[in-house]
């Protein structure tokens, strides 16, 4: 084991066990994450208007811009029951006494069935032995710790200098059903040594979320606990950015490398899903119509479908570029298929073009496929994320609870 | 064989017949629907930006409120290629010259792949043999050439009085993939002998497209091809209707549940479908807020997994509600299951209850299923159609165009 993930940065620490939410004691279901220092910090959180318990609490604790820990379980949603906000902030009182911190310092998550009561007593019995089993190792715990129905963890890390000094930055991320973020539709824990501002590192985790996270469809339904929190507590010594010039930038396209592999990893390990699709849209008059075609592009179930059938039915596309609200001229779009496999033109100014079915197939059953729009008709891009719609999606889908 | 359907009206003549547009020579795939009598007409089309070119022929022949016949073939949606318009309008022609009536009486409408060119030859060497072979018997084989994943048809009629004259109405109608109207997200042509002006006829579509066809989705995927079509030809001998008056209402009611009964039976043979799913929303603050529900919450690719399942994951339902976009107080929502063989509240004021998890399935194992919305703060109501999401909704849409 080594310093990964959220983990990598100066001064985090993290871990994950089985406190016993879940039944089966194989799989973990609390996860912790500590920093050394306090942190500056900054979440964004799901516009479902129907809101897990912990998104009250976390919301009211990150008031101040600071924090120092994060607590997640997973199994439970704590969400839609009587008593939701009365056990997230006993889960912050519990972690801020194992930690010797203050409770307004937690953030608190979780994830797991909707309406279903959360017990505290297994949280109560393990938190202490979770606290003391901190570990700069533990960033693969944690990861594991807030899986559902993630058949991979989702963990990413990198580093970028700033003036000279090395910084570091490291995340995890669960997906990988109810995806559909908007913010976030998943949990994502991001740790950074950097020293930034409450004030930017809010700016910054806003800006970069919605090119990444919120770019991601699996299922076109918005969960109601999403979550990312972002965490810098400072110690690579860096000269503090307080504004938005050069090094800002330098550390937004950093959070924005560690996002996009998260929400992509998140994308591709989709319930079900054999590939990752990607949408690129380019020329598009302006970036909310790029986006608004992207993100419809992905989400659409009959394109997905397609995808999993390795089917260049490019008429779907077009159908969902048509459905997507956006503003542009439908007279001007070329459609193409890219993956390891080659590229090939199906559409052209709105219309079919001849192309070999047969190099179509083995170009869409490659695991990662781009699907590519040019709208020819300004200068915008914007890119989406998301996974074909399988057998496996209604299975998993079909029986969740049991 | 009997008069049912588009026929049921007095004047309608209709019938279907395969002239080659598909190979399969087992599958119909021309369809006519003819008024001896000039009719009051309206039709309601596809929001989506890229359309079907036979919409803008029949827009276009429509302005004058007026048409006499309909012809629609399937096998090709005749959309998204370099002649589309060019060929609708030839459609229209060739119809106009079999039946000896003027070209701007004809509605044409296509259903089938998108993107590719539509040959007119095997329309031209048919047609005139459609034509002469229309029938009052003949709603049926309409009904069934303009079928694509249908795997029934969908046809219905009734009769209602307006001043002591017997009035009739009849309709039929397609899905059953890329249904999430906006407006139809289908084909449906409905025929009646009521007398009516054209300005009361639109008016009347309109609001009946926005509470039926417009209330149910199979996939979220709004089609570029949709439209219901009505066609009036006055034959009752009713005193015409000129204003929103009772007799106005009554004809809406009649038209009303022609529409509803068609859009149910679309939900219900919905792409790979195993039952029909109705959400019913009550006591919503507004109509707005309670259509929005509805939409949402039938719309949620994991609802309708939870439903193929018979899981009463009811948590999912309220998740839907949350991102429906509509304004109301998440905290009061009831939401119980019912079918044949029962009811069962889940979810009293937005937390769970405890219920008897066997019933529960029993009760969602049935063909037709009830998802009931009690907002609990206001009184208006909403009702959408749906289906659960299949295996076999993957399977066709997998490889739909081989």
């Amino acid at each position: 084991m080594s310093q990964t993930g959220v983990c990598y940065p100066k001064g985090f620490l993290a871990n994950g066990i089985h406190c016993g939410i879940r039944k089966n004691k194989s799989k973990k279901d609390l996860c912790l994450i500590y920093s050394e220092k306090l942190c500056a910090a900054a979440s964004v959180y799901t516009q479902n208007k129907v809101k897990g318990a912990p998104i009250a609490i976390t919301k009211a604790h990150l008031a101040n811009g600071l924090a120092q820990a994060i607590i997640v379980n997973s199994g439970n949603a704590n969400t839609c029951n009587s008593n939701g906000k009365e056990i997230a902030n006993q889960m912050a009182e519990l972690t801020a006494d194992a930690l010797a911190i203050a409770k307004e310092d937690i953030i608190v998550a979780s994830t797991g069935v909707i309406g279903q009561k959360l017990d505290i007593t297994p949280i109560k019995n393990h938190i202490q032995e979770l606290s003391d089993s901190l570990s700069v190792d533990g960033s693969v715990a944690a990861c594991e710790a807030i899986m559902t129905t993630d058949t991979v963890i989702k963990e990413f890390h990198g580093s970028f200098v700033i003036d000279g000094k090395e910084c570091r930055i490291g995340g995890i991320a669960k997906g990988s059903g109810m995806i559909h973020p908007n913010m976030a539709t998943m949990l994502s824990f991001i740790t950074s040594d950097v020293d930034i501002t409450s004030e930017m590192l809010s700016l910054v985790v806003k800006e970069v979320a919605d090119d990444t996270f919120n770019m991601v469809s699996v299922d076109g339904d918005t969960s109601t606990n999403d979550m990312l929190s972002v965490l810098c507590n400072g110690q690579a010594d860096n000269p503090q950015i307080r504004e938005k010039g050069n090094n800002y930038a330098i550390f937004k396209e950093a959070l924005y490398r560690v996002a996009k592999h998260l929400a992509k990893a998140m994308a591709k390990d989709g319930e079900g899903a054999t590939k990752l699709l990607t949408c690129k849209v380019v020329n598009a008059p302006d970036k909310e119509a790029a986006k608004g075609i992207a993100k419809s592009v992905i989400a659409s179930s009959l394109v997905k479908s397609a995808m999993f059938g390795n089917d260049a039915n490019w008429g779907r596309i077009l159908c969902a570029i048509g459905y997507s609200g956006a503003n542009y001229d439908e007279t001007t779009i070329d459609v193409s298929f890219q993956s390891e496999a080659g590229k090939i033109a199906v559409c052209k100014q709105s219309e079919g073009v001849d192309f070999d079915e047969e190099q179509a197939t083995n170009i869409l059953k490659q695991e990662e496929v781009e699907i590519l729009v040019d709208m020819n008709q300004g200068d915008a891009t914007a890119e989406s994320w998301g996974c074909d719609l399988t057998y496996d999606y209604v299975k998993i889908n079909g029986d969740y609870r049991t």
